[in-house]
């Protein structure tokens, strides 16, 4: 009886345990997928395999895929932007990180398939998953390689190797199951070029650029699948890619380019003749294969330089002595983040028009508010569409636009549905964060507001933010200098309040083109495919604060990178950033008490350049107007505030802000003689004696996990 | 004619380049080598090898080597701490950096040895030599592999392979040369137990933490060759490595070490019997080889863990599969990197002991100057040397006292002799990095003296390194985050002054160990090798700034990581720093109008502190009590300085101070209501319109290239 016992107590708590972690409820509105997973069965069997692996990506690593592309989704029910499935004969597995654990519970067919909840205590990673499942497996794992990654194929090898196993390619076994009448079809709309008046220079110029990049490394030849380098480099756009201009494509790029000319691979109809960019080869898209197996064994080619981020498939062609190791960044990805003059003058002016279009959709708001009608989250992104089409040579939005209102706002990369949108009001936080495509640029801005009278603790949130924007933006640095290098600026006064939040400080910004680019960023985790910040290059600045269930804040500016002086000691030259979005920061959301003069300083110069650039051109739209007023007024220094006891400074003892001391003997004045500026928060005393008042103590705290680093916010 | 004239002209720019760049001038003080080369020739032949490289380190990869083991010193003449030579059968080239261009200049035998200056444009890198070497002998290339470390015979064998070669492992060839008669002696001092009152932690303590990692990791087995973890872990030192209590030795420790005991392998006579720990299994030295074979087959000992800088002579016995892979850092350097309470105790007491022998010497110094005496670096040194040796359980110095008048401090490596000593005068500034070994500690401080009125551009360097110094002491950050995140604080307010310092900023330090040990560390540049900060660990904090043929700064504080305060939003611990120096700073050198108010507070609490702990301990010292109270006396805000421009700030047009605003509306004042603080050099106005000026301009800019990063500072 007691061994009976025993064995149901461990049994149950077995399987307890794996039904808490790696399982969700089945619901009724998840899709059923059970037919799904018994055709993709079969047809791994066919193909012989035991394992599948399907990601979400399609042949480019785009970060956006079309409809078309959605296999993940269609085999899991989830749809979330990040998330890698494992079908093996016996289970079915969705791998997702936190910001999609809610909706993978409500959207995966939880009756079919686990949730593994990626990084949580006890969940496995996928690769160990797949290496435990193939273990057990007689047929080897496989995955479709043009959808899979060289370096996650080869870190998947390593692992399967230990036990005498590995990866067999296989076809694309979705495409196969997928009724075509249930699928979406391809997207395959004009290609067309991209005027040398927004683009800055000619195709052969940037093929030279290009071609002298690829020849400084001692290579022949670059082959190219990013959607966003083979627009840039022909000077051509495309739709078929959600909220970017791309169309799909390989290239294939010699350094003799003028006498082997550069080979583009489009499918030939979606490009009318005009278009074809002089100087190059076209192909239809589906020779691309054999194509490159002619450049992979033509003995005049002799070094191949692909990115480390190419599909698999594109590496397994190209024998290991011809490739350019280690595999590095892409020249075109490099040479194209530093824009050219028409580029940055692009980059700089539509800012303007976005500007326009914001603050005409601000006025619009707020006057929404003060009449008291109702306005919700997906109403307000409708009518900022509006206004943002009404913008000379817009195109269509860089992202989904993020429109959310009070607690909404604590969830990173919120969607808005107009099922569920919710109401803005005067009483909560509401955060925008939403970007154009220009013709002659890309943005992505955000805005935090908030149209009555913030609680503290929200404005004390939003001036560490903004603290940071400012610091960040306020850089000077040598040349050769990586962004992660910077990232502390950005969030150090978040720190000194217990504040932190889980995604990075900065992505590269395209020229109508991908609103995440590399190579450069400003994040604080190490990547070997970072490189430094260089002038002319443009970047997002936009830390933010997060308290689930309550609020958040966060606030974006673009900044281009611009030189600075040359070091009169040993002729380095330094760089900064210069901001070139142009709105006002929240007023209301601002507490001065935490600023240093200098930045107070920032701010008031910065809304008086706004103020002067926008107000002529909101003119007749009275309610912008006053939006754009009472957020450019003038902030003074704050009256009289009692000072703290004498020894009490900003020292090591205790983490606080970093604005001027508050002792009695200096003292900082504004207009009136007798004022004073402390840095202390309202509710608590820096002294050196009571370090743990350092943190504002909050009266309900709430101990929720925050977000992961979001590799896909950038 | 033309053609001759031609062939002449491309002879000799490639002779002369050829000796311009690679070679040096042959003078009467540099040793013969000839007979040395020829005979290392000959036995490189006996071994079958083409191509030999002579390391500088012993088998220890120690910081600092025994004359006996200055193997690399006696064959090329060169003495410099850091240098590779390469030998074939027809040439032999030095390697070294900048740091040594000038000595090895002096002292390699120029007539017989190429100079190989490290990164100089056009000069190979030694791998690239060796290859092209490689491709040129018919005999192989070796290195004796108890001085290669692992990661060396990896990268080099990589790159031989593209020409299908490889390394040969050969005997210590020098050793075979070496004349015993000329040779010094091995040093073989006694060995002796490292008292529990100071060690703070048993042996079985130890092994426990050390063994809970080993297997934390998976693995069985760690082998260890570094001696500063085997003096640790087995608390006991030695005195057979210049500046450092270690002595030769291996350590073998198994991860079941109650039964499967510790293997340590020593000279046995240097180790008294009742001195051996208790627990470990004692062997000579020279069993090491026999029994790391017998672990190695050993079929119960499954994963070895090794760091990826041990020998590969040890890497290269143990099997592939055994291995704990990738090479990682050693479970004991981890481990003993966070300090045991009486180890932190300790840190922090000798630090006071280190302050009275400091301020001794400063006051001592400052009176010989005031009485007009004579005093060069040398006897400034040695008289410094005098006061460590007054104070309690003081053993010697911790490294090389640097000891820098004037230009001589813009050399960062300078080490004076006596022949060439510098005076130290009240015209020119003194910089003196020393440190000590106690029983109870390491230290490692520097202090840069003015002992008259220094020139405008030394106080603002001085001052702008120490606001480094301070915002990187005041830094607050969660618990995982790296060194390299913080290293900008240190440097920010330099670099807008166009100001750089080719050095990290912070090193780990020992307890009665090495000054510098890792794994944590802060430097701008990446290493796979650094490991986040965490409380208990100890590290220093030194920017500097050096202007060849004029002056140098150098601030070095020694910093404890401490805890800070919990998140109250998500549990996120934070860190900060606690520093355990006690020194003033230079009054003379601070340049107050360039200080934020916070860090004039904080510099003006430290010195009150410092005056409090120092003061009783100097009585009757009334020389050192003058240096003291002369420099902790309060620094006031300066009295009224005119304001600038209304549009004048701290923006980003012009990199400028990070002080305090100047327009006219917010003045910062301290006893008198109308005075102001601005934060302008005084020789330039920061306005927004002139961004040029916001580096002062200097009369006499010497384009010299600055120092690079010093892998060996730390």
């Amino acid at each position: 009886m007691f061994v009976f016992i025993l064995i149901l107590i461990i049994f149950s708590s077995s399987f307890v345990n794996g039904a808490d972690q790696n399982t969700c409820t089945p619901n009724s509105i998840q899709k059923n997928t059970s037919t799904i997973l018994s055709n993709l069965r079969r047809e791994m069997q066919n193909e012989g395999i035991g394992i599948y692996v399907i990601f979400s990506d399609d042949e480019h690593g785009s970060e956006y895929t079309q409809l078309y592309d959605r296999r993940r989704d269609w085999i899991t029910g989830f749809s979330g932007s990040a998330g890698i499935a494992v079908v093996s004969l016996r289970t079915a597995a969705l791998w997702t990180d936190s910001r999609y654990f809610t909706q993978a519970e409500e959207q995966l067919d939880c009756a079919n398939w686990l949730l593994m909840r990626d990084r949580n205590p006890g969940v496995p990673t996928l690769i160990n998953w797949l290496v435990s499942e193939a273990n057990q497996t007689a047929l080897p794992p496989g995955t479709t390689t043009v959808f899979t990654t060289t370096s996650w194929w080869t870190s998947a090898n390593t692992a399967l190797k230990e036990i005498g196993k590995e990866l067999r390619p296989v076809n694309d076994l979705v495409d196969r199951i997928w009724p075509a009448g249930e699928r979406p079809n391809q997207s395959q709309n004009s290609i067309v070029t991209h005027e040398i008046q927004y683009a800055g220079e000619t195709v052969a110029q940037k093929l030279n650029r290009t071609t002298n990049e690829i020849k400084r490394r001692g290579a022949t030849t670059t082959v190219i699948n990013a959607l966003d380098e083979i627009a840039w480099l022909f000077n051509l756009r495309g739709s078929d890619i959600p909220y970017n201009p791309f169309f799909k494509s390989y290239a294939i790029v010699h350094a003799n380019y003028e006498v082997n000319q550069p080979e583009l691979f489009v499918n030939l109809s979606q490009l009318n003749t005009n278009q074809h960019p002089p100087g190059v080869r076209l192909f239809d898209y589906s020779m691309f294969w054999s194509r490159l197996n002619i450049t992979a064994t033509d003995t005049n080619i002799s070094r191949i330089w692909v990115s480390a981020k190419v599909s698999q498939a594109i590496l397994s062609l190209i024998p290991n002595n011809k490739l350019l190791l280690p595999l590095s960044n892409s020249p075109v990805q490099r040479i194209k983040a530093r824009k050219n003059p028409i580029e940055r003058k692009g980059m700089q002016d539509c800012q303007i028009r976005d500007s326009i279009a914001r603050m005409k959709h601000l006025g619009w708001l707020e006057q929404q508010l003060n009449d008291g009608k109702s306005v919700n989250e997906t109403q307000s992104s409708e009518q900022l569409l509006v206004y943002q089409k009404q913008q000379v040579i817009f195109q269509f939005p860089s992202f989904r636009t993020i429109s959310a209102s009070g607690d909404r706002a604590a969830i990173i990369h919120y969607s808005a549905t107009p099922d569920k949108a919710r109401l803005i009001t005067k009483n909560e936080v509401y955060l925008l964060d939403a970007g154009s495509q220009y013709l002659d640029c890309t943005t992505d801005i955000t805005r935090t507001h908030h149209f009555g009278s913030p609680k503290n603790l929200e404005k004390r949130a939003y001036t560490r933010v903004l603290q940071g924007v400012l610091d960040i933006a306020d850089a000077v640095f040598p040349t050769g200098t990586y962004g992660r290098s910077l990232d502390h600026l950005g969030r150090m006064h978040l720190y000194r309040d217990g504040m932190t939040f889980g995604h990075g400080i900065g992505h590269g910004i395209g020229h109508f083109l991908s609103v995440h680019e590399g190579p450069q960023r400003i994040a604080s985790a190490y990547s070997q495919y970072e490189e430094a910040l260089a002038d002319e290059m443009f970047i997002s600045n936009e830390p933010g604060f997060y308290k689930p269930d309550d609020f958040g804040i966060r606030i974006e500016d673009d900044i281009e990178v611009v030189l600075a002086n040359k070091s009169t000691y040993d002729n380095t030259q330094y760089l900064r950033f210069n901001t070139i979005t142009l709105l006002p920061y929240e007023r209301s959301l601002i507490d001065v008490t935490l600023l240093t003069n200098a930045q107070l300083n920032t701010i008031n110069q910065y809304h008086t350049k706004v103020a002067q650039v926008l107000e002529p051109l909101l003119s007749g739209d009275e309610a912008a107007l006053n939006a754009l007023r009472s957020r450019t007024a003038r902030i003074d220094l704050p009256s009289t505030t009692t000072s703290n006891s004498p020894s009490s400074t900003t020292t090591s003892n205790s983490p606080s802000s970093t604005t001027t001391s508050n002792s009695p003997s200096s003292t900082t004045t504004s207009n009136s003689p007798s004022s004073a500026t402390t840095s202390n928060p309202p509710s608590s005393t820096t002294t050196s004696t009571s370090p743990n008042r350092a943190f504002m103590s909050i009266s309900s705290p709430s101990l929720i996990t925050f977000v992961l680093i979001l590799i896909h916010l950038f």
